[in-house]
């Protein structure tokens, strides 16, 4: 397909448009939009998947994709992430360790397999990495932090201040200060990078929250507890899906009703908040 | 994985929650939230893909996923839908005209080949189904009857009314009547649903517009082309490749600033309008 020469900026700026108002006045006006490019994804010279997606963070997103794809295990699972230029996208050469490489090669071999002998599609979803319920009980739910962390993750987001078309996943410490945040048009794949920013910056998910500023679908739930994270805010209300999978992981699940209400789907018995603790 | 049994209805109802205001103040509430199933596409007894989407209209999503995939061109590829249940999710065994069946085998055969022999993942992207450009010049973009159905698709979610968590994709006639509205949790299945009315109802998406309540990544403009629309409509400002393959296509691209406020990204020179044409 006829796709553009890439770039490495994450937004194209000065891009034409005409803005129409409520009393149908029309003037042309210049918008920034965000980049959106085909990034090959290839392990140890070995070609595993093409992603679109914005390109920043590159290496974050490398080592996050890893991670929730189950290829690695954890940050010592890659040696080096290399970026190249395709002739019409993006490559991340991912030099895995030996032991990871043994490991996904032949993973990979019986993926082939079942493709090939063409089992029943329902079956593969028994084949998705699934995160396992954690060790421990879940902390408190701190209200007032995550109260603080949404207010100051709106002014944190430099892509969508610019272009207003791309999601955001955030981390913040328990008290609620944010600690990362990584944009992307896709939500899965702003997850992906904060995975990849937690990892090495040798950061536990664990001892704070994630905030994902896009809808609450069960992989999303997934994804944050490959990384650990026992506490995850969404932007909108969960599927009943992701919300079946944060009750057998034991994650707390919250969701933003409107900026000034949340909604407590999991962990309600662990509220702390001047009133309801 | 453990998914839970699934039901055909579209919304969970009765989910309980905590629901915490802006003072700190909680109280219990009950919440619906969106169901997102596996569905299992088996074409002619052969099993293609597992999708996860909200179970309803599927016969439509059974039809535009079929077209938006390339695996027919038309209604007519289609002989019957049959919609079933597996232990863990929704099955839809779609019957495929002689025709349509032969081609999708051959293709098949050829897709399996390639994973095996492991080529490079950027050259799978000329694989994808790609629209080509319709003849013709595109219609005007019509600003009022665009409006009258902006306002018009906020009073025809129903399922986003409930839940606040599903998108929408909608076809308005030419003077901005709505004709046909979809819902499910993931944009590319609203869209697909939306495919597969207009398909079932002999719509030509040509005569209207589409409009999608989400972000407008290219995959979005690729699948409106392929069920033949001229103009989209979108709640946020496209990518950059959004806008270049909407170029290449000839597809009048509007994104809505705010509630009453549009910006104009392709087909600027087509905009009819009180003040502006």
């Amino acid at each position: 397909m006829p796709l553009p020469p890439t770039s490495w900026q994450p937004v194209s700026r000065s891009v034409e448009s005409l803005i129409i108002g409520a009393d149908g006045a029309a003037r042309p006006g210049l918008r920034a939009v965000p980049e959106e490019v085909p990034v090959s994804l290839v392990y140890s010279s070995v070609p595993f998947a093409v992603m679109m997606l914005t390109p920043s963070d590159l290496e974050d997103f490398a080592y996050g994709f890893s991670l929730t794809e189950g290829i690695v295990t954890g940050a010592e699972g890659i040696r080096e992430v290399e970026v190249g230029q395709e002739a019409r996208g993006l490559r991340l050469d991912i030099r895995l360790a030996p032991s990871a490489l043994t490991q996904h090669l032949a993973r990979r071999r019986s993926i082939a397999g079942r493709t090939g002998c063409g089992l029943c599609g329902i079956e593969e979803l028994d084949q998705m990495p699934q995160a396992v319920r954690p060790e421990g009980a879940a902390p408190a739910i701190d209200m007032p932090a995550i109260r603080r962390a949404l207010l100051s993750l709106e002014r944190h987001q430099p892509l969508n201040d610019e272009t207003r078309a791309v999601h955001a996943a955030a981390f913040a410490g328990a008290d609620g200060t944010l600690r990362a945040v990584r944009e992307d048009v896709g939500r899965h794949n702003a997850l992906d990078k904060l995975a990849g920013a937690l990892m090495r910056g040798r950061v536990r998910a664990a001892e704070g929250f994630v905030i994902v500023t896009s809808r609450c679908s069960f992989e999303l739930v997934e994804k944050a507890a490959s990384i650990g994270a026992r506490t995850l805010v969404a932007i909108s209300a969960p599927t009943a899906l992701a919300l079946d999978r944060a009750r057998a992981l034991d994650m707390n699940l919250v969701a933003v009703a409107r900026r000034d209400t949340v909604a407590v789907f999991h962990g309600m018995e662990r509220v702390r908040d001047g009133v309801a603790g």
